[in-house]
């Protein structure tokens, strides 16, 4: 029995079992105004390269409030019971926690902050929603590598996101080295779609979570894009943030080093763009990892 | 039916079913004089933090025809068939070859090259042999961890390598990045020998030349030295050195990006140190990873 739907027609086609089609993108990237926390040079910036970093977005008094939130919120054994919490592939280490604006006041706080809500808007160009909140701990020693992928390639086929407007925002909630698996992302990488070969598994979620191997990039595609682009390692201090648009082709290497790499992860869909349905022809994903009811948060 | 001889008795204790026990250092770091090719400041840095770099020890030119033999050895089909090519642990992709210098020219013309055995003779006091060469070649895309180690706790337990007197030399064969999984060395390490906890198994090499789960420290005294000494993280260019000692906790990351981190590795040994008798009461390793034969290389 398969839950499968059929496969909506679109631009953005992936999840294929022929070569993999690279297409450009045909949405703007910034759609706001100048009307915002984010400077016009900045604005720039991540028009050109997808991304943009905040060195302290948060304050080290603010961050430590947040550490205890998720470190609570990863004990906590009613939530071990659930889906939210996602362990490692090959040990019990909470590797991430899923809908944390949902279980805790802080962080339902936190989504509707200006500092991130207005950048939200801003890029955006319009009210803002929460499709995805996680904190990712990438715990030390043995905390696991996440491929390359773009964000997008799995909204757009899995949940049913129409276009490329939305933005994630990322918040270290400890030092991002260039030892512990700080997140890489290659500029520029958002202007263009990469299909990827392969069918979508029944709840592919529950697996990709841990270690994604389906809707990743051929190996010629990414090189092509790191020969053209580079790669730019993202590294900052406890409050630091990284906005990225949701197509930015990123990843990150393991970390063996004892010092946990832990960040919050916020995804910022605009209202104009809700969810219908997914466009690989799966089922939708659950509202844990992508909400289908648009409340926007914050005030304008 | 096992193949276990007897437990020797050693200050350097490991594979241990109780409680890690950490020792300190009985030998000196540097054996020799200042006769060398190493000046003194570097020598001086190299007994306190346990490794030493160098720029440019072989130019780009030879380089490039090294580059060349290594990946003929890795794509040779009749070494193919042999234990000593290694594979990643989850793909068919080469991870490394074993006991290069005895099965090509140009390896065996490296290894007794003055620029290397003259630094090897020079930290180690003695005339000194090969006891084991390889390239490790840590694919792009997929290249695995290679997780925090000390050589020498697997040169005593499994080789019957009696005293830390043995100095390893890696030669980056490509960019070694901040990205690409380079090594990280934390300095000051080779001052302590950390035991391990756990049985070796039987052909334990068959596992540990993949991905080594037994002989790598516990998290509390892996924690504690990185604490206190930090961690380096080694980067170059092609034809760039890493010259360390037997006793260095090393280890690296993962490599998700395009770019292979390939580097040569050679073991000098001390004439005045050959193996004798596994400490760890297993059998021998074979002669490809731990050579029992002394032949001393290259001319003083």
């Amino acid at each position: 029995m398969s839950l499968a739907t059929a496969r909506r027609a679109t631009a953005y086609r992936s999840r294929l079992d022929s070569e993999p089609l690279v297409v450009p993108r045909r949405e703007p990237v910034v759609w706001g105004d100048l009307d915002g926390p984010i400077a016009p040079d900045d604005l720039v910036d991540y028009d050109r390269r997808g991304f943009l970093t905040v060195d302290q977005l948060v304050d080290t008094g603010e961050v430590a409030v947040l550490q205890d939130e998720a470190f609570r919120l990863a004990a906590d054994p009613e939530l071990a019971t659930t889906e939210l919490v996602v362990r490692e592939p090959d040990s019990d280490q909470v590797r991430s926690v899923f809908d944390i604006h949902r279980v805790s006041d802080v962080f339902a706080d936190l989504v509707a902050d200006e500092r991130l809500a207005g950048r939200a808007r801003q890029i955006l160009g319009s009210e803002v929603y929460v499709h995805q909140s996680r904190v990712n701990f990438k715990p030390g020693y043995r905390g696991r590598e996440f491929y390359w992928h773009s964000d997008f390639e799995t909204w757009h086929g899995e949940d049913g996101m129409p276009a490329m407007r939305a933005v994630s925002i990322s918040v270290a909630l400890t030092e991002n080295t260039e030892v512990n698996g700080s997140v890489m992302i290659i500029p520029g990488s958002h202007r263009v779609f990469v299909g990827c070969v392969g069918a979508t598994p029944e709840r592919h979620y529950r697996q990709s979570l841990r270690s994604q191997q389906v809707g990743v990039p051929d190996d010629d595609n990414l090189a092509r894009l790191v020969g053209e682009h580079g790669i730019c390692q993202i590294t900052g201090g406890v409050g630091s943030a990284l906005v990225f648009d949701s197509n930015c082709m990123h990843g990150s290497n393991s970390n063996i080093t004892p010092f946990a790499r832990s960040n919050l992860f916020i995804v910022y869909n605009s209202v104009d763009n809700p969810l219908g349905t997914p466009f690989a022809g799966t089922p939708p994903r659950p509202e844990f990892v992508a909400h289908r009811t648009v409340h926007p948060v914050g005030r304008r």
